[in-house]
């Protein structure tokens, strides 16, 4: 094992090879080119007895590893929801992992839980949530909705749940269509089952629609289910569609159901305020989640729940065993928000990224993507091959190869599959895809830290030269 | 915002400046110093309009938020269990950090996936655990614990309660009065209540009753309860406490009950083969989870999730939505093994540790951690003031000062609190508690990466001196 002494020696390599990559990054395949096995083959399946130097394992990480990544922080990176880094959070990243502390209870790094109250605080303020708002960090969106979706049960079940179980079954929980998978997986784990997960129709731009959502509540109500949890996307994933915020979270006021709001990816977009500004209604929810691993530049994980009402998360996660039972002038305990008992020092790498950006430099940032995405679609209405799904929402842009009148679906479909799978081939961009209303389509994010418009010409090239190539002759 | 130009520079810095930290690490208090709200009154309410300089937010670090830090990483550390660090797993954090990829499915990042099923796979077959069983990598042990328990709901009600939610409240699940409150926090989440979490009582050292266990479940079975899941400790938190693993896996599969065991701490142990030659039993086990973050030298969040049939762990948590519905030659993803679909490439950092130390490093190291304990517990044990509760298990000693015959348990438990606050406030070590049988109960965790003999000889000294100064006059 290296000793410490050797510590500077390698890190100073890592520096070197990070700096590299980071300037480089947009020279590799985007997405990984390699066969499925094609890693695991190259390396030994039985653990080596003696030690191994790090030079050796450094060469192996570049020459067996490094061809399986795909390249998440490429500025060509289109696909899925990004998952950003920038200069000032992976510095912060290594100091984390660094100290290795556990911010579980106070006492275990008062500087942790201290500074999460801070940075959650200058979130609230710059997203324009509520003042009665208190935020946590958690890892993941999954895990902040199946926090949400928890203390809802409990709310429902006056804590009933948590001490004798679900013992009947009448909770029910909404949202659209179009919401994220982990809303029904976190309706899976809490014991309420799939099927009471009302799934709201959405109209043409894949909102639901409230009156939707009116009618099955009051039909629950009517047939003696406890309506326990609504659930608004603030930016689906597939479209990025934005729910009826307001009437939803009125609704969910008038008969007291917990009301969450899924912003993972686009609540970002609430820090500035011509956006923010045509959202209502972000005082009706229980709890909002708001991911700056996706749109504000801070490394996975990190993912923030904000709830109206502390005491009852806390009410709902506290269960503190004797080996963890210490006096500690009354300190926050941040394990008691949530499902884990081990927490990492999150808040570091959000200090750093929204003092080195500042306020102003978030905002830029976010406008710069949102005017790039609006550039792409543009471009992609006035060729005459292409046609957008549903028109741009912030930096998300919808679209597909559009055929000719005769084209039935199901070829349409296959054929934009195919050309996703040939763009993607060529590794000089990735985008990904969704499926809505029956119409395979093609999805380009452009919110990657880094991404200039030199990025999205690129991409325009890449797609209209793909889809040329494909094109069926008589098209 | 810094350019990546700017990267080299700062990163250079930071290098330095964890190098010398890690060097110097025993210097600080083990537990911070501060009081509760010291940091926070030392950082601005509001978020800074314009961007600041890594330089000042560095000095900033230091000088604000560096006092607030408890050192996880001293090798003073007793606390707890420990949450521990090597250069190997920083170099590779740091690397993870800069690449930022999402291992949730194989395609976004086929090297994350592969690496995982290999690594997890070593780390199979340097623990004993059987050829059947197959690994995940999951943030932790809370975590761990809580798919295998919706994994053992799921069993217990054909995956009616995924589908339909639980419509009776017939499950019962069973672990010991010593098991981690993790277990019970997964029961609640899981919907099944604390309440119907049946807690075992225990013998002397803390190991559950075989028979009592035998006794509930049979009682269980003839009310109509269901029992869906049994929880053995291989070491329990407060005492290391091993329970009977092959008596309760014979009775689990007797009832075809799911059986999951929490070796988070000292699954780890199951490396030297004199101490995995003494455990019988993991062949009944459906689950089993171990923390490399823990006791293996990697850095938080790393923790193992072996089950014998991943398909069934696939049925319980699979969910795949129209956009992460791609055809990747039936490759594996990971994130339909647990809770979160996001997933950070942990398997880098194992992979890193393991080679550098090599196996037989790792076994020294544990081998010299029990050495140290043993050690520690003889010198305990010599002294007319103090007493072991229970003899020492692997690296972790239970004592307390042990007053005259005379003194009520309330004056006893009241001293030992009040030396273990005169102990941990010296800052020379950090030593944390548990409470057994009534007895307040002083738990020194030897444990820590880089903890040599001369740093257990000073928390001797730190013990016996604070003992003596606190001693009334009579005894």
């Amino acid at each position: 094992m290296s000793s410490h002494k050797d510590f500077k020696k390698y890190a100073s390599q890592f520096t070197d090879w990070i700096g590299a990559y980071l300037s480089d990054v947009e020279k590799f395949p985007v997405r990984s080119m390699v066969k499925n096995g094609d890693i695991k083959k190259q390396i030994h399946h039985n653990p080596p007895a003696g030690p191994e130097q790090i030079d050796d394992i450094f060469e192996d990480f570049k020459k067996i590893i490094f061809p399986g990544v795909t390249h998440w922080q490429s500025p060509k990176f289109f696909a899925y929801f990004p998952s950003n880094s920038s200069d000032p959070s992976l510095l912060a990243e290594f100091l984390t992992a660094a100290l290795g502390i556990q911010g579980m209870k106070w006492i275990t790094s008062p500087a942790a839980t201290e500074l999460e109250e801070v940075v959650t605080e200058w979130m609230r303020q710059m997203t324009g949530i509520p003042e009665a708002f208190s935020g946590v960090i958690q890892d993941t969106a999954s895990v902040s909705t199946l926090c949400a979706i928890i203390a809802a049960r409990e709310k429902a079940t006056g804590f009933r749940s948590n001490s004798k179980g679900l013992e009947n079954n009448i909770l029910r929980v909404y949202c659209s269509e179009e919401a994220h998978s982990s809303v029904e997986k976190a309706v899976r784990i809490a014991g309420l089952g799939s099927g009471n997960l009302v799934k709201i129709p959405v109209d043409e731009l894949g909102r639901l629609l409230p009156e939707k959502l009116t009618e099955a509540v009051e039909n629950d109500l009517k047939k003696g289910y406890k309506p326990a949890c609504i659930v608004a996307a603030l930016g689906t994933t597939g479209l990025c569609a934005i729910d009826p915020v307001k009437s939803m979270g009125q609704l969910a006021k008038k008969h007291d159901i917990w009301f969450h709001i899924d912003a993972a990816f686009a609540g970002t977009a609430l820090i500035i305020p011509e956006f923010r500004n045509t959202i209502g209604g972000l005082e009706f929810a229980d709890s909002i989640v708001l991911n700056p691993h996706k749109w504000m530049f801070t490394n996975f994980d990190c993912s923030l729940l904000f709830v109206k009402d502390k005491n009852h998360l806390q009410k709902t996660f506290s269960l503190v065993p004797e080996y963890l039972n210490t006096n500690d002038q009354g300190a926050n305990d941040y394990s008691n928000w949530g499902i884990q008992l081990g927490r990492r020092f999150r808040s570091l790498k959000l200090w750093f990224v929204i003092r080195n950006f500042g306020v102003k430099g978030i905002q830029d940032r976010i406008r710069k993507h949102i005017d790039l995405a609006a550039f792409f679609a543009d471009e992609i209405s006035k060729h005459s091959d292409f046609e957008l799904i549903v028109p741009r929402t912030l930096s998300l842009v919808c679209f597909r190869w559009k055929g000719n009148k005769e084209m039935p679906l199901t070829m349409l479909n296959s054929f934009n599959a195919e050309l996703l799978e040939k763009i993607n081939s060529t590794g000089r961009i990735y985008l990904s895809h969704t499926v809505f209303r029956d119409k395979y389509t093609l999805r380009f994010v452009c919110a990657q830290t880094n991404t200039e418009k030199k990025h999205v010409l690129e991409a325009l090239d890449v797609i209209f030269d793909c889809a040329g190539k494909l094109k069926p002759r008589e098209c």
